[in-house]
């Protein structure tokens, strides 16, 4: 039997990061990655090489409220210790929220049954000052109206392949997009975006189409078109420092 | 007489900036201050050098959500062709808001009839993230009531000598505090303070002050003895980076 200190545990993480100056989530060669962060401050700490495995692979740029993430890790450090050492040795720019233990059959990843994406647009004359690192400027006036049009028109399931980055192939690109909401508020419109899973810029595109609707540039009905398959357009990859994982739900899962 | 494009024209700025990066407000010999920089960028927009004088001097991390400056300028340039030219030159950490003709006996500092200020405080277990440059972080459990209590006591006219830093004579230390506000929202503390005038330095100490009787390091009474020029205590200045000019109030001055 091993010693007490050596009995795996599986912890998982609720992370939130500024994702201006990380290459994205996933470890890469002489990268700063989030990843790559968590990983070699968990080793720091616990004095052995941990694996963290993330719900998603947020890109470059792209910033996390409730990011979730978990590991096995054989260590008999409490885990308010282990999580106090974490923040403490982690950059400003991550902070990991909460730490818990669960079952070993917990998967960050495939156990998540929903997630939404926040996308927030600066939309004023004048570019933004205080969280510019977050925010994508938009200067021209958008119509709301007809943005909220096309969003009415991309809520629900579809084959959303048109809204599909190369780069990362998917087995399907069949999703459910559960929610799609607009919202004005002090010069800003946030766009809120739910769905059981998201494309390789899924989100971007939904954003970058809504944009060019807003702008005027195409109309609501090329939703239709677009989920139908008939790529006449090819919807723009909005920047990602507008994009924030904003909340991951999971299934309940037992004990085994 | 001088031809049109010479006419000198007092104009009015309203600044945002977060001061992180800047070395506060003053000019200063090889330093990155707030002054230097917008000169610099009416100097190239302008062709000829700018003096801008401002309503304060905020501090080096000191932030602003509406600092206001005046400027001679001798140019038949269109007030929206230099705003827009100021903007695109000026770095991403400082922005013109607005930008006005004045009559010519405006003075950004001697019109001004009140001002206040904003400190923001992250009051929860674990450090601030998206906007930690613009909070102070108390991880300790602060009772408001009792600070609410001191805010009482400080507000009003009163000698304010012991909120007064050395490093910047005033001819009076005395100042009509006509407001200070306590609201706890979302985890943070903001203080909101409006006088006719502020010392050096005396809305990082009044914040200092309500932090350590927050703490219940100091009692509220303790602001008696302070206000009588008792110094049995020094009220300590909080970080730069919570503090925030908010808003600064004018005379209405009449064209001669």
């Amino acid at each position: 039997m091993a010693p007490k200190g050596e009995r795996p545990r599986t912890i998982v993480l609720t992370l939130a990061y500024e994702g201006t100056n990380f290459l994205g989530w996933q470890r890469q060669k002489n990268a700063r990655t989030v990843q790559a962060v968590l990983e070699d401050a968990l080793q720091q700490i616990l004095g052995k090489p941990v694996k963290v495995t993330g719900a998603g692979r947020t890109d470059s740029g792209v910033h996390a409220e409730a990011q979730v993430a978990h590991a096995a890790i054989r260590s008999a450090m409490p885990l308010k210790t282990l999580h106090r050492a974490l923040n403490a040795v982690l950059p400003e720019d991550l902070l990991v929220l909460s730490l818990k233990t669960a079952p070993s059959n917990f998967h960050a990843r495939y156990s998540a049954t929903r997630k939404r994406y926040r996308y927030v647009i600066w939309n004023r004359p004048h570019r933004p000052l205080f969280d510019r690192t977050r925010l994508t400027y938009v200067s021209t006036p958008l119509d709301l109206k007809k943005m909220r049009q096309a969003a009415r028109l991309l809520r629900g399931r579809h084959d959303f392949k048109a809204f599909h980055s190369a780069g990362r192939p998917a087995r399907s690109t069949r999703r459910t997009l559960s929610s799609l909401t607009l919202r004005a508020q002090n010069g800003m419109l946030v766009i809120e975006a739910e769905a059981d899973g998201f494309l390789y810029h899924m989100v971007r595109r939904i954003a970058g189409l809504l944009l060019e609707v807003g702008k005027g540039q195409w109309e609501p009905e090329v939703v239709r078109d677009l989920l139908a398959g008939k790529n006449s357009v090819i919807p723009p990859t909005a920047p990602a420092k507008g994009l924030c994982l904003a909340k991951i739900w999971y299934v309940k899962i037992k004990r085994r």
